[in-house]
């Protein structure tokens, strides 16, 4: 299937549409593999020990798996998730930025299926591992 | 089994360990039936259209869960999510806080799992479920 | 929301629809509080040791969900799982039964979701949790 | 990590251990990049409408993220699944064998997590994703 945004169109949609979280996100990829998206990690992503917290990996595999179904089916932004699981793995390392790999599973008339894997930024074994169902909304 | 630590040591718990945070969750109860949780909602946690977003809403889960655990094994900073699995349900109402209601099922020596359901304040019905596993670190 | 099938129906639409596996499971109870269905175990659902297999759990919580929904909208066969995420969190007793109480936590016009506790019969401790989504065919 | 199970020996692991069960898997392949596990499909797994059940799914994703974990640490049977979360994204293809895909994400000391995609033999989209922890018994 057709690829209808790339990285630029998805970082000016998640600009326009979420101001209060673009800022620490970004789209670095999207093409026919899926998405490769960035958190810069700050201090309000941090737990106490400097690892980076549960909701905010959540956060960055949910924007890219997000990213991953309007990469295909364009600027809708009322999909909305429906379920998650998601597995932490290993403790980030301190001091990098997360790096999500997604991709699309399924996308269907109603339902979007795809799956993450998050890295610390130079990291060769995934920190989390997410899946996630999306609700697309009828035309 | 019995609960060592009620809302106000939680609550004491929260501030001194979680200062980022502990500013928007209060546990507003810890007994042999769980723990109920609250979310101050506020703009940080709102998504276009003014509902809470689902990272939020993992948060409060997360919180809740962990208070649970911590209720019956004392202040263990280090235990950490494994796994968490969510279904996000209904729309949470605009300008309401959410609550989770939080149950504990399982408490291993290694392993902790337990569920939550959240809801709108005020609301019957849930907005999302919730279960996760904790990791207990040995003594 | 109203019952439309109650245990005795629902016994006879498995019996009728599903005659492989209908011999193993009865649904014990149909009302508001949701569904008990159980699993008469045999040898066909024994792991080495005597524990009962994880599918044979999860073949019963999905069992109890599917009879949960339907005991709301009547017996529309086609209701199919499209999530699950299943907790294994004690062993069950050996030579027992097992027991699944479901809730339904929503019940919408394209997605229901449920969960289920499973238990040994007689047992005070869950063995495993599950919760479920269900896609439901439009009319 | 070494491999210390090929698929000949995982299958000599399964007919010894499992036999009630092991005359409808057979291991593939096991290698660096993981397991290859095929369910030969029979009346047994079927649903009205041929359709493979989900708990014949289900368990053909078990087997080989049990069988996953053991390629790297050998045959010690009493690991087990603690967690499971598995989406059903489309029907499978009537009349076709099933096959898994399974990699392991992480091999600690206490926990095992692993992913598995299904797909109908000869199909190229993936029916059903699953992921799974286990639970290492000390030595």
């Amino acid at each position: 299937m057709e690829i209808v945004m790339d990285a630029a169109a998805l970082n000016g949609f998640l600009a326009r549409e979420f101001p209060q979280v673009a800022g620490s996100y970004r789209v670095e990829r999207s093409d026919a593999a899926g998405i490769l998206a960035r958190l810069a990690v700050d201090e309000a992503h941090l737990r106490p020990g400097g690892t980076v917290s549960g909701p905010s990996m959540f956060a960055l595999a949910d924007l890219a798996i997000y990213c991953a179904i309007l990469a295909r089916i364009g600027p809708v932004a009322l999909a909305v998730t429906t379920n998650a699981s998601i597995d932490f793995m290993r403790k980030p390392a301190a001091g990098r930025d997360l790096l999500a790999e997604c991709r699309l599973l399924k996308l269907g008339r109603v339902l979007a299926v795809a799956e993450a894997l998050i890295f610390s930024d130079g990291g060769q074994d995934p920190v989390a591992r997410c899946s996630m169902t999306y609700s697309i909304p009828p035309k």
